[in-house]
Order: C-alpha cells, then structure tokens, then sequence
C-alpha cells in the first residue's frame, strides 16, 4: 500500500446521502494515474462551514449532491456559465482560495447530445421536472433543440422548467411519436420502481433515439426496450461517467481517455 | 492497493509547517490495524475556518501544532485537564460535533516520567522556555517534583514559566548538580545546532536521568553523551510517539502496544 503523505491533494464530495461512486472512481485514477490525490466523500449539517472548511484546510476540489446544489450558490465566488445556466452547481474547482462552480451533469448532457450526433431538429419529450430534469432541458436548449416537451405530473415544477427554457409542458403522455424520448425520473432505477419501464413499447417503437438518466442499474427497462428495437441509445452510466471525468479533469488538470473513463466507472460500479 | 472508501473516518493535523511524521505514523496503523480510517496533515491561514470545516465535515481528530496550539483554545467546546493546565492544546477529539481538547505532549512527558520511575525528590534542570517546555515543566509538577529551576536566557518567558509553576529561574547555566537535566530546547536539533550538546559533560556526569525532548535526530549529542555515561535516558522519540500514540488511541478508539507503537514510530521516521 502506496502510504498516505502530508503533501496529497484532497478533493470531497458533499452531500446529503454520499455513495461510494465518486470515491471509487476517483481514487482508482488517482492509484492508476500516479496522482498524489485523495478523495473522500462526506455529508454535513452546515454547508456553509463545510465549504468554509473547504477553503481554510486548501482542499482542492469538492463535488456538490442534493440537497446542497443550490445552497452552495451565495457561498462560492464565481459561477460559471454551466452552473449559471441551470442554478445548480455540481462542482466546485479551488484555485489558491477562489471557488469556481460549475455544473458537469449539464456538461456532460451537452456533450453526449454532440458526441451521439442527436439531431437538433428532431422533437423530443423530457419525463421529469427535478434537479436533474434542469440540466437535461437546459442542455438540450443550449444544444439547439427547438421542439421539446416537459413531461411532468408536478403542475408547478413541470411548467416552471418547461417555461424557462421556451419549452411546452404535459401532465399526461402525449400520442408516441417523439424521436428523442428522454427520462429524467426515478421510474427505472434500482429500488421500488426498478419494474417501471418509463416510456411505453409505443413510444419507444416511434423513436429514434432513446436517452435513460438513470445509472443505477445502467440496463433500465427503458434502455432494454431500446436496445431490442435497435433504437440509437444514451445512458445514465454515460452521464455519470462523463460528468465525473470531467469534475476529474478540473480537479487534477489531467485528461483522460475514454478508456480510462470506462475502466474506472467500471471500477466505481463494482462494489 | 485497498482503496478508499466514503465511510473511511478522517483525521487530520494543522501547522503552519507540515511534517510527515503524523501522516506515516496514523496511517501505517490505520493499514495494519485494518481501520477505515485516514489521516492527513493540512496547513491553514485560517484556523477559525479550519475548525468550523472539522465540526462540518465530521472529521473525528485534529492534531494541533505551531502556531495554533493557543488559537484554538477559544473554538473549541471542552478543554479537558492535560491542555487547559498548560493553556495550550495539541489534541481535538470530535464526539458527534463536540470538540474535546487535550494535550497528549504533557500526558506524554507525565507518562514517562511514571514509567521510568524518576523519583520526585531529585532536583531538576530544564533548558528552554517555549510552549514544550511548558508541557514539561507542568508534568514535572503535576509528578509532584519540587526542586527545579527552569534555565533560559529569555528574561520574560523564563521567569514567567518558573513562576507559573512555583520554581526558580536563572539565566546563567547553574553549578553541575542537578540529577535530572532536560533540554527542552533546539540545541542538538537536525539543523544548525545539531552538534551542539545542550548541557556539558560536568553536568551530565553528575546527574542521574538524562531526558532530551528533541526527537530528530533521536540521538542527540546530550543522548550519546547520557548513554556513554550510562545515565537514565528519556529521548525525544519517545515523546514523540508517544504522545502520537496517545492522539491515536483517543481518535479510533484502539489501544496500542508498545512494539505496535515502536514499530509505526520507525516507520514514520523513515523516509
């Protein structure tokens, strides 16, 4: 065992309910990149003293989960443009003292829309109006997308997300027929919801491309019933690898390669 | 490699300058003993903020060294005895969110002064009049010893520190004599002053107990000159691990053996 020593960098991550993921993936780069880092999750009851910890001991970066996205906003001294977009931050880069947030679950949304090639002019329904459904609706709106539909029991938060982006909102499943199905809710992922497949066989069959927020499990129903039919597929496991990558890269200043990403989200997913 | 995981307790250390002795002696015990537990030294500007990111981030144990040891007094919820009779702390325990104060380099010196039976009638010589030397002087009191005169050319903090404790002060090194010398000062110190013996071969010669704090290296030129007279020895590495493993048990918990304690002292010096 590579011994601990004084002069490691540390990176957090702060949330409500920490998961081992981030730890895992950061570390095993970390060791398999030769990095003299450490990265440790924690939780709080006082944000405001965690990110002041954050700045007194000189940590370096510190990842930021429900329920803190918002709250860390007053406490940073620079939003950039990610984090402003959608006001929430996910991450938050410590350059000597000064505190940069910014957002890579949009980033990272952004760039899969790019690197799929997902047609900008295709109409697309987003299921989901949370925290999450923000990043996505703002990515596809940063992306070009003219014709998409926020699909939302919530009849506050729905409307809300659909009207700050120029979007229109539905409470009920409209006639299948988007080519971009994209979900943003619990429906799919492990737990008492794991069944629920979050688009039906109909909308997926009149799809072209299939999106599933969801990462844990990464084969959703909604992923396995786009698979069958062969349809174009983006996955939560993408996302969180990616935004993870890239929170990885801000903190260390070293770029990975996809296949660096996939072994350690790889890693990170079996525990 | 074990990798690190987001229920691994932190501990840490302030100082203005970082060693790694902490960070190699906790965390080669942590790794033997199997406890998910790391440590890491950190240096701050801001030691309120610091303090406010222990309580925030949950970090169970904090090591306090130069120049801190009295700033955090007011921060801190408990000053247990060991600190608050020296007015200086190098121990926060973190129960829950409240933080506990101590100082394990006086229950240290307290410590070897019971294990190596040194009588409290013998009359004692202490070099030094700095924050250790306040450690010292105390447990000499606190062990019941009368007899001792505090040397030091400082002529505030010299007296000062007699005084507190109810013992002389001189200036001037006194007559040989005394049976129980103890430097307290840099003098022999890894440094500019490393060959220099910190009390003569007339004293050394008659006294009994020869007790040197300094722990790098661990045999000073006044240990050498103790041991070829084969004089009681106390060393400064004794101290040292000591009062590490003191901070050690109260942070996880776990007590240590003596051969345990020798062992993670040699590794932690090795480097």
């Amino acid at each position: 065992m590579p011994i601990l020593n004084k002069d490691m960098t540390l990176c957090i991550s702060l949330s409500g309910r920490p998961s081992n993921l981030g730890t895992r993936f950061h570390n095993y780069l970390y060791d398999k990149l030769g990095l003299n880092f450490i990265y440790k999750a924690f939780s709080t009851d006082d944000i405001e003293g965690a990110i002041r910890g954050v700045r007194a001991l000189g940590i370096r970066g510190c990842s930021v989960s429900m329920p803190f996205k918002e709250a860390v906003i007053p406490l940073v001294d620079e939003m950039e443009e990610s984090a402003a977009a959608i006001e929430s931050v996910n991450t938050i880069v410590n350059d000597g003292g000064r505190l940069s947030a910014s957002n890579t679950d949009y980033e990272a949304v952004a760039s899969l829309l790019a690197s799929h090639r997902v047609d900008p002019s295709l109409p697309v329904l987003v299921r989901g109006s949370g925290g999450m459904a923000k990043a996505v609706v703002a990515a596809f709106r940063g992306a070009g997308f003219d014709d998409l539909t926020v699909l939302a029991r919530n009849a506050t938060a729905g409307p809300a997300l659909a009207d700050k982006y120029g979007y229109r909102w539905t409470a009920d499943d409209p006639e299948p027929g988007a080519q971009v199905l994209v979900n943003v809710t619990p429906l799919g992922m492990d737990g008492p919801q794991s069944q629920v497949q979050s688009f039906s066989d109909e909308h997926v069959a009149a799809a072209s491309v299939v999106f599933d927020v969801v990462a844990f499990p990464a084969e959703t129903p909604l992923v396995l019933a786009g698979r069958a039919r062969d349809k174009q597929l983006i996955t939560g496991a993408e996302v969180i690898a990616l935004q993870a990558a890239r929170q990885f890269e801000r903190y260390t200043g070293v770029a990975l390669t996809s296949e660096l990403v996939a072994e350690a989200s790889e890693f990170s997913r079996a525990e």
